[in-house]
């Protein structure tokens, strides 16, 4: 498909905001996109050309790779044998081992843990009998997850102790036989961490500065980086997902979500893909993780990923704040997915940037004020205000 | 058009890089584009919809207004009048008064004279006998130009002495009554600056930091900013720009060219719409051009215009230099505006940012050897290293 002197067309599976902020960072480059997704409203559509599908339609599939160079997709639920179609006739990465890997949390905390990347106790669970058994093993608080499809904290059910059993078997038992069951035990996290991390199809690899993540009913609220974290600490989580990437012959941008217990990093999951707790590298880092998971997709050196300045990003649910109103707060990057309001549904955030983490504090206080959202600000200002 | 909790539609008359730039940084604030050009090949095309059509099509223009919120344009030389359909229709900015002006030298020339703006020494050639007599008055050199329709120094002709009167009668004589010719005195100017500045609905006005520039067969090859100027000459460069943008009531964002003549700054001319002198602000500014524009005429506050370090644009005339080869310069930000190659056109830029003027030098050096660039970097590499 690639003629010499023709732009290369990226496919994406997914048409969803990380495809969006993909667009928006490739055209730059010199890219043509095209997208393929079952909602005939997918927020990237108002970008590229949008071909709404479901995910196993094999014609509208095959189709789809006529029209591009190669594939990545901006959506880790995307089925392995979808992917694998396209992989038949154009080169697609993230791969699918990385891909398989990601989706069952069974398979990906065994992984880590042979790779030597420590993790929260975790048991499969296959029925009722089960679920007492990893109960009494791994001890109680845990959470019950589904293994497969999970997102955004839905599929979870957390046990404070036996009693609960009945209610976590009741709400996911049924589950059991389709997407699997996993309980993991609760861990007492100091604080949340992320490595957004990128490898090339060279092999080269680079990691943007560690960042530290909040979340409200199992949903990113907000991120600041870069975090505050030890020289030992930073070399340990980059650690982490080196040897992760290197072991999956992974090739783009994924996160890896960390656990800080105080002793050592606990690794929850890891998404095969750009991640919302990177949002913040558009203005806050030399190059984004967007144009980064272009290039390393597409065989080019990597950007710088240092960062400039300290950055926090605020999510969006439900509905965009007012523009003007968020405009006018000083150091603010507004980011409206073009989506239609809906509650809990992510449709925009802000990254607030400033020179020192005094400023960014001040800047942050006055978005909270602003746009009504003190409580959304409140534990990053904490943060900022008596560092750990 | 507009109603609570949808999107603006922004029209842009006009659909290349430039209108594209300006898409790619309205749809992260939530807005939806509608392009207008004649050429079914708009680069800004492949990132908005395109409604290909003559300039003076007053069905196409209706419909066009039809679809949009507001209007806006990416090229100086659109009709006034095509404006003026637009504008009956929605609210179109900048306006008719700062169109007419920047598009006839003469006019523009008085009215920067009127507002105590100096210029070179100027006047109006309606036939040879009036060159001559002009060539008298002003001196030579001089240079012939076109009152209306030239850009990138086409339309112009040089004049070192009487012997050329003939030449540059028979280059551009035949366009004296149909655009007008006008007479202007050879600038043997130091350096060439721009301002690039912005004047929101609310009268609120923000100038970015002055940028040095550099032309090759008058056309911009590279810019420098912010350039070194005294506080003294800053304030007498935006002092005009804001000069001019309250006269002529502008919303949106302009660009201001001055020569440096040692003594003070003439101004040569103003683009009523974003500028290539000022493409360095996507990455090397708080916020940028583009941004800024569409907050302006959107009527929201105006974002800051620091710098962040120091940049250094690069155009690419003709045809893109390898991507992959591009990306490896440290610090090296592509826009490859997807044009297909031609000769002289311009198809893209290279901004170079760094913390420092030493480290921009480097990288500068670095990118002339990479690129096979050495004489476009080979001026602002001298005034880098030996600052005047
Ligand atoms: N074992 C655990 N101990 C303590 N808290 C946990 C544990 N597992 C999950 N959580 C909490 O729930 C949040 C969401 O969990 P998890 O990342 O497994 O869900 P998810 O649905 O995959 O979310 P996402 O994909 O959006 O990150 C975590 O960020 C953490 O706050
Ligand atoms: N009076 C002058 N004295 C000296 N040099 C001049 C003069 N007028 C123009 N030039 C040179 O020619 C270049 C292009 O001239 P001018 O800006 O008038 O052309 P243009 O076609 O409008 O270009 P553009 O719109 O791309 O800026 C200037 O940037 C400058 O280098």
């Amino acid at each position: 498909m690639t003629h010499a002197g023709t732009a290369s067309t990226v496919g994406i599976l997914g048409g969803g905001q990380l495809a969006r902020m993909m667009v928006l960072a490739g055209l730059p480059l010199g890219l043509r996109f095209a997208l393929l997704d079952p909602a005939p409203d997918a927020c990237a559509g108002q970008a590229a050309p949008l071909r709404v599908a479901a995910w196993d339609d094999a014609d509208a599939l095959a189709r789809f790779a006529d029209g591009i160079d190669l594939a990545t997709f901006d959506f880790e639920n995307v089925p392995a044998a979808s992917l694998d179609l396209l992989a038949a006739r154009v080169p697609a990465h993230p791969g699918r081992d990385a891909l398989a890997t990601a989706q069952d949390r069974l398979v990906e905390k065994t992984r880590f843990n042979a790779l030597g990347i420590p993790t929260p106790g975790f048991m499969a669970v296959d029925d009722r009998a089960g679920l007492a058994a990893a109960a009494r093993s791994l001890g109680l608080p845990a959470i019950l997850k589904t293994r497969r499809f999970g997102y955004d904290g839905k599929g979870q059910f957390r046990l404070r102790g036996e009693a609960d059993l009945d209610a976590a078997w009741a709400a996911l038992g049924d589950q059991a036989a389709s997407v699997g069951l996993i309980l993991e035990a609760f861990v007492p996290f100091r604080r949340e961490l992320s490595v957004v991390a990128v490898r090339a199809r060279s092999g080269e690899f680079a990691a943007w500065p560690i960042t530290e993540n909040w979340h409200v009913d199992g949903v990113l609220s907000a991120s600041l980086a870069p975090a505050e974290v030890s020289p030992g600490q930073e070399a340990e989580a980059i650690g982490h997902a080196r040897r992760l990437a290197e072991s999956l012959g992974y090739v783009g941008v994924f996160a890896l979500e960390l656990f800080d217990a105080g002793e050592r990093l606990l690794a929850n999951e890891m998404a095969p893909r750009v991640h919302n707790s990177g949002h913040w590298t558009i203005e806050g880092a030399r190059t984004s993780q967007f144009e980064n998971h272009l290039r390393a997709v597409l065989g080019w050196p990597l950007g710088d990923t240092g960062a400039r300045g300290v950055s926090c990003l605020l999510n969006f649910l439900g509905r965009m704040p007012d523009a003007g109103t968020a405009l006018a707060v000083p150091g603010l990057h507004l980011h409206d997915y073009g989506k239609a309001p809906r509650a809990g549904r992510k449709v925009g955030h802000a990254t607030l940037c400033a020179s020192s983490p005094a400023e960014l504090a001040d800047r942050l206080e006055h978005a909270g004020r602003a746009l009504d959202r003190a409580a959304q600000v409140a534990p990053v200002l904490a943060r900022l205000r008596h560092a750990p």
